[in-house]
């Protein structure tokens, strides 16, 4: 049954996005030795020539401004068993307290990874596009690192999902 | 298991992909009266502030033209049972050839939209952003139109795929 119509645009985009299933990953960076992480459902890949993904990320959370001044960050897509990082990096704890739980290490550019995740994604700052109150990153893939089998955590309408083939 | 280290950052980095489960959608446009579609997985929400999302184009994707023309699109989030319309908008077929199946109805800006879709959002192009191979189309959220109760229609490693809540 078709919704009614409603004059509530923004409501009505928020009902609709909750309904757009998409893996969790925790985007890492680091500045002046501090590590910063913060999870993202906002990243797609972009294209392979040149290799390179985006980022959409609100200029007020704390990780922008090492982003935009190492111009260098790492997502990190997260694996099902990863669903314990999910409150830790999307809550009141900022910064390194972040890091107390989660196999995380130290990789290219200096950048935070979490070692067991499904993929560490290393990236550059190839471009960087403001729009109303978030920051689009253009990352041009600098290296890759895949762990274990393919078992992405999802997050849909508030809440954690996972994913199993159809037919 | 860590994947051993390639220097294969294209083959690297196409392989993380494939594990960044994402919605499907279709993508329609029209132009000079005529109907364009296309699949599309790098869609993201970006902003309620304006409500805005965005999506990356081939440039060489027969919609591409449409929508630089026309400056509007919709999104429509595949539900489950639209599995078939998935070879039928990503294969072969042009144009309107592709509209032989589903239930498609003409709505805001004259654009095709998929009316048992999980959510049509309809979309002004705000800003056009060109980078390798595709371009990244920033929509002002429009108009949004919901139906029936979330089954958001998955792709992951190449297959199609369903959620299920955890826990």
């Amino acid at each position: 049954m078709q919704h009614p119509n409603s004059d509530d645009v923004v409501g009505d985009f928020k009902a609709a996005m909750r309904r757009l299933a998409a893996t969790v990953a925790i985007v890492t960076s680091q500045s002046d030795g501090r590590r910063h992480g913060m999870t993202a459902t906002a990243v797609t890949s972009l294209t392979t020539t040149p290799p390179s993904l985006l980022v959409c990320i609100n200029r007020s959370a704390s990780i922008h401004e090492p982003i935009i001044r190492s111009r260098q960050f790492c997502v990190n897509l997260l694996a099902c068993e990863h669903g314990h990082l999910v409150p830790i990096f999307s809550g009141k704890m900022t910064g390194e307290e972040r890091f107390c739980s989660g196999d995380w290490a130290i990789g290219e550019f200096e950048i935070p990874y979490l070692a067991n995740a499904q993929a560490n994604v290393f990236c550059s700052v190839s471009e960087t596009l403001a729009h109303g109150s978030h920051s689009v990153f253009i990352g041009n893939v600098e290296k890759v690192v895949l762990f274990g089998e393919p078992s992405p955590l999802l997050y849909q309408e508030g809440a954690l999902y996972k994913s199993i083939a159809l037919s």
